[in-house]
């Protein structure tokens, strides 16, 4: 849903309490910020309120700091968790690539093409594979080794570069290195993983191949928010596409990585829309 | 969703201004009810405001009567169309059936397994053939024979026997016979059909033979409230099943009723939850 | 495909070697038995050969004895497998059920319509619970009540009773009793189980809650041969629906229930039409 | 299935009798030509038979040529038609686009990475824009401007160099003129098109906004052979996603991208892989 007026998201997550949604339409219609798409969603199980609310800005009285203001001093009565987003302001997201080749491509695809609002000032790899790619769409393409041995010394060095750029979203574009703890803390609920999945779910080395002996009829994917369990954050969103006998284990392959752009690019898309607030170790995605 | 606990769920829908949502919730703020779910959704094509509100009942100041004269007086002023539905006030519904079986044994399996939320008072059918089916369930079955002589005089029973029991929906599980107009007039947006339907859609006599000539690769069905022009009312719900060459025009006949009556119940499920808005000539499903 | 006609389908898998097709079929062209379908597939992992033929069987010159002759003749040179159905002698299925209800209902119901080509001559519970509904379809119900202490010696019985009834088939429709090895042994891939399945996996307790708190996006299902390692035997047919932060715990039950329903029947289906051979710890599905 | 070894397919249809197999097996047993793959339809409504074959041909005994002939004289025995492709000639594509860039990226990127097995010596366009993109992959780009007046001219241009440059296949990736039916007479089943198609269909301008204002659930998309009856050739693949009334036209458009590319790179491996007879207006895709 593209609107092109000046606009602004803000989410909201807080304990379940009496008159919450009419205080926040009411903090906003006082600003005379009429609200363009509401959702709201309460967790039975733990009483839990999640709340996105788009409005327009172009008729705001006041800066954008008094409102923040009113919203900071809304959020501490009510134990809220809240994060604003404004539509003149791009997110600006970081590719981290290796040597698969799949993924990448299909989110600057996108991009090139305006289907994802966003900036791309960065793309950060392990191997020297992609630059040609990279200087196709113009993008930076900074490599970085990693070894056992330099491991935490070269992440500090791309968290400084992402710091440097100003990164509010990291996307792990098929980068087969796995992030540290450290790296995982350093960006919270702003890296996102994209995973084979099958069913059911092979663990350990060479899962197409277990699949594939297992004779599995269906190949998945896994898009979620990194964090030091890595392949356990929060699920954003996932896909399935059928699968044959006539398979081979490069054929499951081939398969899983159609699914895996179009569903890492489906989470990108609802994280760069801010329709995602983490719930616990799962999410609610508007 | 399902809540034990008493609720009401209100629909709204009226052109867009300011302020809507925050009138909506001060309102029910005032009466002491809370907010449990808020879905709100604008179609930018012609600024229309949608909004369903699912609220605790339990703490209700008033009476209902108190309630929906205050709800009624806020939508004489925003011109708004407005339904409320209460928890403890199911739905009732009767089902049309002719001959095939797939949809009505499904929605009555549902039913008895507890997945529809309504009472299913009365069968009603051009043939005998659903009779021990309906006695199985416990439910009166009413044949109305109709032939072009005497279709409306038929319909006007049907139409009376629909109003003596208080039905609020009309469900058409593949009952083989066209509505008239009028028939659909006295219950819009009350009467819930199923159709076939394929990619690229066939038109006129034996559909699932026109598809198979043209070696479909899909077979779908959409279910849509029924209105005077039959098969194109406003959609509910859709669905697909993957056809190949080894399907004959009966795979696609049998394949078409395993999306059916997965189509069909989860449109009639929509509308007993009160998730549906006609919008145009399309809906808002919430 | 449904061929009125009297057919045949011949199963047969082997070592790949030069020449297996043109063996086959002209051992079939010498007794004037004509080619309907047939579908033949060479894993390339450990050079095995598999192929299903379907064939008119109404100008079979010679004895059925003495055309399974001619087939065991050529088994023996070539070391194959083989197994062999004729149209007009339907197999015999016994659905084992517990107290869940979706999917034996559905079941009946695809049997009934002449969905599932089979006879379904006896129905085995561990509860009294469907008795009622095996009375409707007039199907002999019977019920082993399972504790630690007696159940190998009801297993015992229940075998038995298979064999009384000259069972082809077990469809453990929800049947919620693990079955012991030697019961697993007794009918080998003759036994087929339907349980749900998430991605990614949750193992042990509770599966869909676990599911639900990490926020799954889809629900699945997965119909597989029972083996001594229960839910680890070969995968017959796989489905998944998509699922959303909405879903609560019994809402995603509801769409397991759906979808597991679904991938039953076509599994069961699979078997029925002798489309199955089981490969290693996998299947190839014609 | 990818197999590295030389191997040969044979696609055969012909009017069903008995012995079909058994002759074309025995044929190639009898070159020492090992089967790895064989598929084989009957279609029940015209009593027509259709094989694809795949062999090893590493043990071939005599020339390509011979082999050849063998096939030609059983084929005019039996009125086959019949077509065949070696593993070590590449089929040549030739794709044409216009301003739409998915489904030409997303071919090339598949290319690029080896999941089409093909060379693609040629694009072809009636605008400038895609030059970049096709330097990008240093393939030769050729502009044809299409007006009324001068398009018969300008396809025969197109024709010739197509026929320059040996095409087996014309992908139309989104190419927005509407080929002559002398065109598509000059590569029968040859051209491959993809367009979108929503349920129910729409026709006439405007689509996606007839689809939105009726509510559509689903975007699909159709990859079919070019006709001279150009959206009405056989299918080949279709596919479809989600959609909800929070889809804005753009959006069912940006949805529609997705599945026809996703769609059209499925027909064009059909195609490579030499999975597809035509038969009738429809098609049988092994």
């Amino acid at each position: 849903m593209s609107h092109d007026n000046l606009t602004a998201t803000l989410l909201i997550t807080c304990p379940d309490q009496k008159g919450l949604v009419a205080t926040v339409t009411n903090m906003l219609a006082s600003r005379k910020l009429n609200i363009l798409d509401l959702h709201q969603h309460t967790a039975r199980t733990d009483s839990r309120f999640f709340q996105r609310i788009k409005f327009d800005l172009s008729e705001l009285e006041g800066s954008r700091e008094a409102l923040e203001r009113d919203i900071g001093e809304m959020a501490a009565r009510f134990q809220m968790e809240w994060k604003i987003s404004y539509s003149d302001k791009k997110k600006r997201v970081a590719i981290f690539t290796s040597k698969y080749y799949h993924c990448i491509v299909d989110l600057l695809t996108r991009w090139q093409i305006g289907e994802l609002n966003c900036d791309i000032p960065l793309i950060i790899s392990n191997h020297e594979d992609q630059r040609a790619l990279a200087e196709t769409f113009n993008i930076p393409y900074h490599v970085f080794k990693i070894t056992k041995d330099n491991k935490a010394e070269q992440e500090a060095k791309e968290i400084a570069l992402l710091r440097e750029y100003n990164i509010d979203l990291v996307v792990m574009a098929r980068y087969m290195q796995i992030l540290s703890d450290d790296f995982c803390a350093a960006f919270p609920h702003q890296i996102i993983n994209i995973h084979h999945s099958t069913l059911p779910a092979f663990i350990g080395a060479k899962p197409y191949h277990q699949a594939f002996e297992r004779g599995v009829k269906l190949v998945g994917a896994t898009a979620h928010y990194a964090t030091a369990d890595l392949d356990e954050g929060p699920i954003i969103a996932q896909g399935v596409v059928d699968a044959t006998h006539e398979d081979e284990v490069e054929d499951l392959v081939r398969k899983g990585r159609d699914v895996e752009r179009i569903v890492l690019a489906k989470a990108v898309n609802a994280h760069l829309d801010d329709r995602i607030i983490v719930h616990g170790r799962g999410t609610v995605v508007f």
